[in-house]
């Protein structure tokens, strides 16, 4: 099986699930009950948070966790703008969020709030200058994503920090889900003041997530009950999920150090074999994105058929943001950058982890040369 | 290790962890991608949402998978206020709703919604002229739990339902996390239009839960985003552990057609040796009452002391909801029962599983006879 839809989702970590079995185990215990067995619960999801925070050099009561990035995008983007509409009801972001993002700011306009979609260029990214032109007294939150989970671009997270460290009270949302493990986002020097991370992205397990609350940022919670995770998510904490997800996090970010080269290489590698393929043209910038999403269209052949061809060769690939792939139809990010209908329709996503191979590359690249041609001798 | 807090989680059957175990390396992939490895996903995925949906004799279209008990409370109450607030403004629910409920109406009485919280006996349990009367044009909703959470008490969910078909454009939820697996409850003989279940108290995994809303129901969703759980619940699903939530009800329901005999047992057992230790009160009433949950209070002892004491001895029991465990104070719940502070504030919960013996709770016995004879003499 070569997989390359790791933009979707990862495969656990051996460790990763060996440490979910022994903590549901032998610390299945509430963390809340007063008793000893309760008390090693909450130990773990303490070190579990102490852990996190330190991989992400931040502290652990900035660690909110959650069951996911779509839980946490909602909770970051609803939590400012419900909880600090006083002081304003204008939002910002972009066109080419992830739904869980997207659909929040839809919902809000419905409730009143006022969002500017910023525009993006034809490699997908916002410019500085239109953030600084869009933020007004009213303005209360900027969010967007660090990695673009069809394409890869990158948003200049760094610079948006910087402009809106003039702006101490529009907080800074980033989704970093597809960023984690991949690209390097210090969270505090860029300013930022919340920030989503999912841990089925890294390795870890599906339900289990992060978002990074920084001290101080009230936001109004979507789950109320219970006085878990700082009043902020109410609600058993999934202990073992959690302490699993911080094995997840540290495995990912210790690839990252030894193996970024490694992505960088196989991501080449493609490139360059993908440009020698007549009729496909690359979606996915060459500079300013990660190194593990490349983004492509191949002329007049639907996806799913190359999809499915691939997948009779164990190669699984696919056409775009996982939750939005059965709609059909061309896709927003890639219409957004000005690609055109044709171009957003005809769209696949290759999304590598460190553990693929350039003989895995290799193969895959000979396979879509041969399918396309195939393809394209079949249409004809 | 004798363990009595049931009510706050419970051990993951074997199954359930070997199945987790297996979904989580083998279906690893995306249920949304378009793949045979995401199909293979969302097959499982299909599988459990039928035999949920068999098991509790309802349609699969209408089993929506949640992070847990929280969520599915607090994604029922405010998303049927929500949704439904141009109708009416007016909500019902009780005074001893678990506080993931408790805190929701709290939050939606903030926001301009009108609670009737209804008052409850000395036994914990609502009245249905109560009920009756409090009902008004413009109410949309009725909330309340099947079983108490910290005494037991059983509400009268059959009568309410009977109530409510003459009103049917109230919904009628109810918090089955305590009951599920405990005490039967027919869901569409009794009407009810929404019910919250959490997997980590039927021996399933911390994480996962199902809220059951029928069909034609329309709710604001707590997540926007992808299309999953038909629109309901967007977010990546947590497909091992849901599929290992269908084995842990389908084991429970059996468990309880098999055994559902013996919890009574060992609940008279219980019953009678506490009756016989002095200046114990029982606050669980005898008859309307589940099988699994005892709570009484022990005159001028805190109930931390008492918790310590038997925790030494490898008997693991609490003082009330996990989840508030921490507030110290008296019982809101024993408050509403009109039970007096002193008493509210000296509660311990015993909360048994199948898998409890005789022979625990006799040892369980007579510690506690032993514990708080020294204590007693301790305190003079
Ligand atoms: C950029 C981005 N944000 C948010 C999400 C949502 O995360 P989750 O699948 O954990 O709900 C995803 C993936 O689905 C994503 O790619
Ligand atoms: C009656 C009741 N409702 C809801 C909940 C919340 O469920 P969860 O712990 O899965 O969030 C609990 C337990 O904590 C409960 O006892």
């Amino acid at each position: 099986m070569i997989y390359l839809d790791n933009s979707a989702t990862t495969k656990p970590y051996k460790e990763v699930l060996d440490t979910f079995v022994t903590v549901s185990e032998k610390y299945f215990a509430n963390p809340s009950s007063l008793h000893s067995k309760g008390g090693e619960a909450e130990n773990l999801l303490g070190q579990a948070r102490r852990s996190i925070a330190q991989l992400l050099h931040v502290t652990p009561s900035e660690i909110v966790f959650t069951s996911g990035g779509t839980e946490g995008n909602n909770m970051a983007i609803k939590g400012i703008a419900f909880q600090h509409q006083n002081r304003g009801k204008h939002l910002i972001t972009t066109g080419v969020e992830h739904a869980s993002s997207y659909e929040s700011f839809q919902l809000l306009e419905s409730q009143g709030f006022e969002v500017t979609y910023l525009p993006v260029d034809e490699t997908g990214s916002v410019s500085i200058e239109d953030l600084k032109k869009s933020i007004r007294p009213e303005t209360i939150l900027v969010s967007m994503l660090h990695v673009n989970n069809e394409t890869g671009t990158l948003q200049p997270i760094k610079e948006m920090g910087e402009v809106l460290k003039e702006h101490p009270k529009v907080f800074f949302h980033v989704d970093n889900v597809q960023g984690m493990g991949k690209v390097h986002l210090p969270i505090k020097e860029y300013g930022v003041d919340l920030c989503t991370i999912s841990a089925h992205k890294i390795h870890g397990l599906k339900g289990t997530g992060v978002l990074y609350v920084k001290n101080g940022v009230t936001l109004s919670p979507l789950f109320t009950g219970g006085e878990q995770e700082f009043r902020k998510r109410a609600g058993t904490e999934n202990v073992a999920g959690i302490v699993s997800m911080a094995k997840a996090l540290r495995i990912i970010l210790q690839e990252m150090n030894a193996k970024k080269d490694h992505l960088i290489t196989i991501k080449k590698q493609l490139l360059n074999g993908l440009k020698n393929i007549e009729d496909i043209e690359i979606n996915t910038p060459e500079d300013g994105s990660a190194p593990h999403i490349i983004n492509f269209s191949v002329k007049n052949v639907k996806p799913e058929v190359l999809i499915h061809a691939l997948d009779e060769k164990d190669i699984y690939v696919s056409t775009r943001s996982a939750c939005s792939s059965k709609q059909g139809g061309a896709s927003r990010i890639l219409l957004q950058m000005g690609l055109g209908e044709q171009r957003a329709s005809t769209a696949l996503r290759l999304s590598t982890s460190y553990d693929n191979t350039k003989e895995e590359i290799e193969l895959v690249l000979q396979v879509l040369q041969k399918e396309i041609t195939n393809l394209k001798k079949v249409m004809r």
